[in-house]
């Protein structure tokens, strides 16, 4: 049976906490099959929030439907395990600093002389050489030098601000599952493996530029760094919550004065045009907070709805989870998860042939497939007790 | 010449604005043959910023290494053209609102009579069905609804906050990626065609979920919705400008510990362990930010290094631009352009095989190719001149 795009393809996946681990289990969503490599402590992230066992909603949230064998990378025989995993692999992921898989024995350089075919992709914090090359990354670390706290910053104090959730570790994942099943297409083709290379830095630079870093194109027209984009800020207050409101064009301020009740302010010279609305974006936000704020988020919904204003209701994480379009969509489904009961997954954005209805929610348990993926690459039952014995694998 | 990995496809690209022309840039930087379609009037993002000619930043930034027709989708001629070169084409990409392209006879089900293979995309904003399936879509709509505003809500006061970038249109584009060479990669095998369809509201809550989420994975222990991801709020004032610091493990808050000169912290019950430093983050953070507001970032910066603690400056745009990891990685690329002068584009965060050192930095004018794409699916010069004088193909 045909498990999406991707079925019959095997990742062999090193990686550790989000970068790689999202990218591998978005492989998994496409119906490849996703061996995970964790070392005998058990990935990070095991322990990132509450525990179930060694589970986490973490956890669960970025490996679901993949196997797992649990190898300790220190020993001889462990490293081997790993090698001969490799011989059948289509891809090779890892997120170690530079330099370590080479340590390891287990470069690109070593892995293709068995393996010559293989997709080989290392991703890191910074790149391979620099003065960053050898730190250690976190998040906010990307988020402080790529200008990304920069975009965010408040607009009154120019105090830099994060954003709340680990975009540079997500924006790679997704970088990073495009470059493999275009690099795995290309082979298609010419037959040939390859050692891509990609960086955290480098991708959060490239998610940001298309309007983030708009002012940054062209050389010698860069502004002085003060100004926020304001343009974003389109949250009001009302009577009983919080809504947002968008006119583009011109009929669409027209209708939002019209709802506004201020149809003064269609033909205000300081509004009349795009140019002009951009220019005193502020006065004209903050006298449309104004009148926001006296009624309800209902009544300017209906409102501004009624007018062919783009308008929504800024809805929190949990109103979310019950908004009809979310439930129309399907966007979030409910499994039995053997240890945590019921549990929510987002089914995969873009829905392809072959991919089930429901994609596997379950994240694998320390080492789960030890025995089962080793005897697939050819290990008698006696050697795994045997590495089991000396610690070369384990099970949590 | 092998050009990258997508040498030898080509995609017909109908899509406008942000999310659509993003996604099929990555796949022209990767060696596909892109051919966008615009309206007369062109793209609008052709407005958006400071235009030279029809070109802007912004226009730039996501149309690079493409091929450009300017056809009148309004007229049967126009709306031939396209049928024509879909016959040609592995991939067709469309944003148009639900219904529309089926309108205009290029649905699905048009294309696919004479081209069973294609791979077609649909990207909505919402959704095809549902309460907003017919709404006009803008970024900060979909920030609203799925949750975003309320994962970067103020921590004091709860007011919902946006992003300042558009992370849904990008995250679809990205997730559009990937979906287009998954799916062409199952073509090889299977040789059969698909219709994806995907939109932004969906694309956005998956990608919020591994952490953003995390909180409401398992049903029955969700928060109550007042608390805020503090934990990325990681920013700190220094006498003459800002710095990033990270703690995770033991060690690294120990090393921390010293460098603010409050060893008494290492072993206090407040924060001896993760769990606990979690707990007590509101002091812990204002702990530390009154201590580093007593020094300058080089000061600090040296300081954590030394006790191998994850920092970093915080970066404003500008600064990024010149800073040393950006520049030993090469992570933003300087070109001549025509109209602009020298223009700054980042290069594909995954470099490939095949892939040109600097990938073509021009985006075309409107309509720049017509003859040519005209000409290779058949049309003569004399019906190119007809198709030009009726109005059904344009020239800016």
């Amino acid at each position: 049976m045909n498990k999406g795009p991707l079925d019959g393809f095997r990742v062999l996946d090193l990686s550790r906490v989000l970068s790689g681990p999202a990218a591998t289990m978005l492989l998994a969503d496409q119906g490849a099959d996703v061996i995970k490599v964790e070392p005998p402590e058990g990935d990070i992230t095991r322990g990132m929030g509450t525990a179930e066992g060694n589970v986490t909603a973490f956890f669960l949230n970025i490996n679901r439907g993949k196997r797992d064998v649990c190898v300790n990378l220190k020993t001889e025989e462990g490293r081997d395990i790993v090698r001969r995993i490799a011989t059948t692999a289509d891809v090779l992921v890892q997120n170690f600093r530079p330099g370590v898989m080479e340590k390891l024995g287990l470069g690109y350089e070593d892995i293709r002389e068995t393996n010559g075919k293989i997709i080989y992709v290392s991703i890191s914090g910074f790149g391979k050489h620099g003065p960053y090359a050898q730190k250690r990354v976190y998040d906010p670390v990307i988020q402080a030098l790529s200008g990304m706290t920069d975009i965010q910053a408040d607009h009154e104090e120019r105090i830099p601000r994060m954003m709340r959730t680990v975009i540079p570790d997500k924006t790679t994942a997704l970088t990073t599952a495009q470059a493999i099943t275009a690099a795995l297409l290309g082979r298609e083709r010419t037959g040939e493996g390859q050692h891509i290379e990609l960086n955290m830095l480098d991708a959060t630079v490239a998610f940001m530029w298309p309007e983030g870093m708009m002012r940054l194109t062209v050389v010698g027209d860069e502004p002085d760094g003060t100004i926020g984009q304001i343009a974003q800020d389109l949250v009001f207050k009302t009577t009983d919550g919080f809504i947002t409101v968008a006119s583009m064009s011109n009929d669409q301020w027209a209708g939002a004065c019209r709802a506004l009740n201020k149809t003064e302010w269609i033909n205000d010279p300081r509004f009349a045009t795009t140019a002009a609305r951009f220019e005193n974006i502020r006065v004209r936000l903050e006298g449309t907070a104004e009148i926001i704020a006296t009624e309800s988020s209902v009544y300017w919904l209906e409102k501004f709805e009624s007018e062919g204003v783009p308008c929504a209701p800024v809805l929190s994480r949990l109103e979310m989870l019950d908004h009809e379009q979310i439930l129309v969509n399907d966007t979030i489904q409910t499994y039995e998860h053997p240890v945590f009961g019921k549990v929510r997954q987002p089914r995969p954005a873009a829905r392809m042939r072959g991919m089930p209805e429901q994609p596997q929610p379950l994240a694998p348990s320390l080492g789960e497939h030890n025995g089962e993926v080793l005897r697939e690459i050819g290990f008698s039952v006696e050697e795994i007790a045997r590495l089991q014995e000396n610690g070369d694998i384990a099970e949590g």
